[in-house]
């Protein structure tokens, strides 16, 4: 069934969204229909603009408007330091936890041969070449721990490999206020053989 | 943290979807910038045009861009049973169980006195002047079984005592497919002063 033709074909349009069907894409519409039509048109807006003008930032890849991002241009952010991540929803969640204070480098994804997803679509090379212009003291690796991830992580670490730069990989273990009894055998492995001392 | 201005802008705008918090809307800001923007310049399009074109049907007060809804205009339907619902996602789960061939008359809420939502706001005068020309035969109040919905019901039954119209409430009772031993007190109460004859 459907109510009008305009109405089917907002409810359609807001089933694009992730994690969105077609009940809550018809609940959303009718919300904004009888609640919010200010908030719907102002919704239409912000998506035009975004859609059209936001690009990546030319040093780190990440969502930009501007040839260079927020967060490369900031000069009160250590340079020198690079975290590279898989995704712009990881490096929000590094910003969001508020303790690192250098910048990013965005792969838009991990190596995946069979979906032919290799170093030139990482922009690895990219990377390299910021690398070699020397700026570069500490590239923080972080990927997700998945295969194809640590599989990204020693490529990234092998492509530097002949640079005076140091890189590290981020420490995987138990979470914080996690629980060793529901912890996976993989992730208490590397919390045992990454260990430290207590001084 | 933020990604950029506009990634901000679209995250807030998309925050007002019903259900969609903030991070929930900044997992769709940037699915959509990564995965789909030809998706949302078309969300934005199709928000745009219903924001800006869908009113309410005349006649039944459901959302409609044209004077006259779909329904009412449909001459296959039975124009003399008139089914009464609180909004427009009701008219929208009547009509998906497909064994209802009448037409609909939208309220838009229920009698609520502290909200200021009276007789005038649910449009009952323009019910009760569709009943006065004598066209339609049966008012089936479909209203929620909330007291708010009952005291709605019974108002309208009242407002069409002087009509020679039949006014019919739905049944309640225990859901098709649901357990007697998690059904509440008011429901049972409600199935068994209901109990129907099995012949």
């Amino acid at each position: 069934m459907s109510l009008s033709p305009l109405t089917d074909r907002l409810v359609e349009a807001l089933s694009v969204l992730p994690g969105v069907g077609k009940k809550t894409a018809q609940r959303m519409a009718l919300y904004l229909l009888e609640h919010n039509r200010k908030g719907g048109l102002q919704l239409a807006k912000q998506l035009n603009d975004a859609m059209d003008k936001v690009g990546h930032c030319t040093q780190c890849r990440i969502h930009s408007e501007e040839p260079v991002c927020r967060i490369c241009r900031n000069r009160s952010r250590n340079q020198s330091l690079v975290c590279v991540v898989e995704s712009p929803a990881d490096a929000l969640a590094v910003e969001q936890s508020g303790g690192f204070r250098g910048v990013y480098f965005v792969l838009m994804g991990h190596l995946s041969p069979l979906d032919g997803i290799g170093p030139e679509q990482l922009g690895i090379s990219l990377l390299v070449g910021r690398v070699a212009k020397g700026d570069i003291k500490e590239i923080i690796v972080a990927t997700n721990p998945t295969v194809e991830g640590e599989a990204t992580a020693h490529y990234i670490a092998d492509s530097l490999r002949e640079f005076a730069v140091i890189v590290s990989r981020i420490a995987h273990g138990v979470p914080v206020g996690g629980e060793l009894e529901y912890t996976d055998g993989g992730t208490l492995n590397h919390a045992f053989s990454g260990r430290k001392r207590l001084d």
